[in-house]
């Protein structure tokens, strides 16, 4: 029996650990954006720090940051010239918001058929705690042969605001040859994939102002421009029936798609009911001229997050709304930028807001576009760790949602990041009723643990 | 000394009283849109029903409807010969948000400069209070000339939904020769008026369902419509940009305003930096071709009230939201009708909402334009009333906003009704910091004792 092996045999004995491990992590609230989670972020840093020591991890610490800490650890015993591994994830979740669409309470984990449903259940923390059994069981079964680091940070699901000043201050801690990041999935329980494409994010908050109060719409209606109604006029001039964003010089660095990459896309196994099947619209629409995996994940986007003017509770109010907000945020794509898109919504808002509201702007987050190497040796390690598991190779692919740390840890470390997780499409990200897949999370555990023994030979 | 002198005279000895009075209805916040304040409306029921019998009054009951009492009572002692007046006005307030920007408690009546702050000081308990202390002081010192019959309703600010079933039922109980309704205003602290039109009302909430649930807008952003997108661009659709309303067939019964109208309506004395002053806009805009006054209270509206869909709480949220919902209400002009522009508004919907969204209409309220008559007895009486008390004859206006029970009661009871209040149009109605001009409550009183007075003569 190889020594590969019976890592893996101990993680199998260890099934029924794996999934307690993972329950107890789910029933933390760690809900970033909202300060009355903070002591449920402080309680889910202290539960990874807890598992990093009981493990065997050396040098745990909970890094304070200027809001949620960064949990940080080192297995360093594979010798200076070992591969050292970034391990990179995050303890924070989304908000569970509209709690009514849950079949269950988000923070008691339930398991129905062969999902596990909880909020963070695929975002991420299966993730983290597959990661940490595969090392639990690495260190009880073999000589690892690669260094380990340890960064979980607690602000990915809130554009990861302090981690630039965070990694700044303690790069060093940080040096590494590649970043493994756990943030990730794969196209179906049967289809193994890697991500070598991320769209960017430029979110944005725009507050109208009009009338100097909320007015009477009997008294006042039809004198005075509404600040809703407006807002409706400049979100619905930000796109044209074809789908095309209209806020000037937004495609200008727009990266075209090349035919090989367009007919490699159109190999993947996403026809039009799989989109269907997976958002419940009995109805696709998008950019015109493309498909649609080249709309999900090459193409960028504008989207409203968020609406809200005037009154929304039970009933009626005639109330003419002195102001109106809308959360809008766009998805880049190579080579655009968050700063470049920033500029143009101001350019549009310039141009087309009336002179009877003032209009300020907000950016809640921004993250830039990025693509890794395919031939790097992370990359081929994870693709035959891969295919060991799944028995074949995986499919490459663009993600059309953005991971900023991907970015920032390119910039501040000089490292590329390897994507490798195993979260699924119909998981319900950032929506009600979120799951795990539980054989995923299995099969992810054994990939983990081929990952990192072949990536060092 | 003649009688009315006399009553007066009792009226100004009882000042403070009227005040206190005044006060203490303020303070039971009686918002009938939700239903946490349901005890407090039997409150101030009750409350009125006490003050009918201290006062004088006969048959006092609380009559119950569907939902929000009735508060019923009469004095019928001037005989069968003499006319009998319907007094008209509701307990009922608007709901307090966004409570933040109330200078203090909307339910803890506060007096700066002139006027008493609360909701409901204006819309309308201060008519309420001066009409109660006008009947006490009348009551205490002559032979009042006219019959009484009160109806105090509780959901005047929701439309009146139960106020039709109920006068169908209990028609007998209000038979009389005038509606004396209490709820309205007048220009300007020295500007007495009365009011000739209203306008009607159309108040719906439309709903828009995308995709199955909320999505991630990085995942799926790209392929499916938002319905917070669509619901913009629907609502942007329904003016055009001289300010037309453009549902199918909405202006077709819009009776023309002729140039004799026209030419009285633009001697009021309302110019533009009027208009800027009550509203705080710093530009005014509206529909081309007509002036502010004819804009607010002569032709028809189309306004959001209140918008919402995804993600409104602080910071970010990268949802792609499966639902948005709007309220709009259109402010109708004589001869449109309610059912007319829900059948615009239907087809609208049906013509423009794209096949990847479903929507739903529901109606939350809904009213009559009306025109009452000149050259009626009430008015006259009222007119000389109001000349007596200011110095100056009344000035003749349309009313921008809507009052249902007018159209109902002229439709069930076969009366026109005289709208006599003293509200001003910066009270903030329907607004943060809603106050009452203290001056205008007293001589308000005077006024009602007055019109009492002259109309059986």
């Amino acid at each position: 029996m190889s020594n590969i092996t019976a890592a893996i045999e101990y993680a199998q004995e260890h099934k029924e650990d794996s999934l307690e491990h993972l329950i107890s992590l789910l029933r933390i609230p760690s809900v970033s954006t909202l300060p009355e989670h903070d002591d449920d972020m402080e309680k889910a840093a202290q539960w990874i720090a807890e598992k990093l020591n009981d493990f065997g991890f050396e040098d745990v610490d909970i890094l304070p940051t200027a809001r949620h800490p960064v949990v940080y650890g080192t297995w360093l015993k594979a010798g200076p010239d070992a591969p050292t591994i970034l391990v990179y994830s995050h303890y924070d979740v989304q908000p569970v918001d509209p709690i009514d669409e849950w079949s269950s309470d988000p923070f008691e984990p339930t398991i129905r058929d062969d999902s596990l449903f909880a909020r963070g259940a695929s975002d991420m923390k299966a993730q983290i705690v597959a990661h940490l059994i595969a090392m639990e069981a690495m260190f009880h079964t073999v000589d690892l042969p690669v260094n380990i680091k340890y960064m979980v940070e607690g602000e990915e699901e809130i554009g990861s605001p302090s981690l630039e000043a965070f990694l700044r201050e303690n790069g060093q801690l940080f040096t590494c040859d590649y970043c493994l990041n756990l943030d990730a999935g794969i196209l179906a329980p049967d289809l193994p994939s890697l991500t070598y494409a991320l769209r960017g994010l430029g979110y944005f908050e725009i507050q109208l102002q009009g009338p100097g109060s909320d007015l009477h719409s009997g008294t006042f209606g039809g004198v005075v421009d509404n600040p809703a109604n407006v807002m409706c006029d400049l979100i619905a001039g930000m796109k044209d029936k074809h789908g095309k964003v209209t806020l000037p010089g937004f495609y200008d660095s727009v990266r075209p798609l090349d035919d090989k990459e367009r007919d490699a896309l159109a190999k993947l196994p996403q026809p039009d009911s799989w989109w269907k099947e997976q958002t419940g619209a009995k109805v696709l629409n998008g950019e015109e001229g493309y498909t649609n995996i080249e709309r999900a994940t090459a193409r960028p986007t504008l989207d409203v997050n968020g609406i809200y003017s005037g009154f929304i509770g039970e009933g009626s109010k005639t109330v003419l709304p002195a102001r109106a907000m809308a959360k809008i945020s766009m998805r880049l794509v190579p080579d655009q930028s968050p700063v470049d898109v920033r500029r143009s919504l101001e350019t549009y808002l310039d141009e087309n807001t009336p002179s009877t509201v003032t209009w300020e702007l907000d950016e809640h987050s921004s993250c830039f576009p990025g693509m890794i190497d395919l031939e790097s040796e992370a990359v081929q390690a994870a693709a035959s760790a891969l295919e060991d598991v799944w028995g074949k190779p995986p499919i490459y692919k663009r993600e059309g949602g953005s991971v900023p740390v991907v970015g920032l840890i390119k910039d501040l470390l000089n490292v590329d990041s390897l994507l490798l997780g195993f979260g699924l499409p119909d998981d319900n990200l950032h929506a009600p009723n979120e799951k795990m897949h539980l054989p995923n999370f299995y099969r992810g555990i054994e990939t983990y643990i081929r990952f990192m023994d072949k990536v060092a030979r």
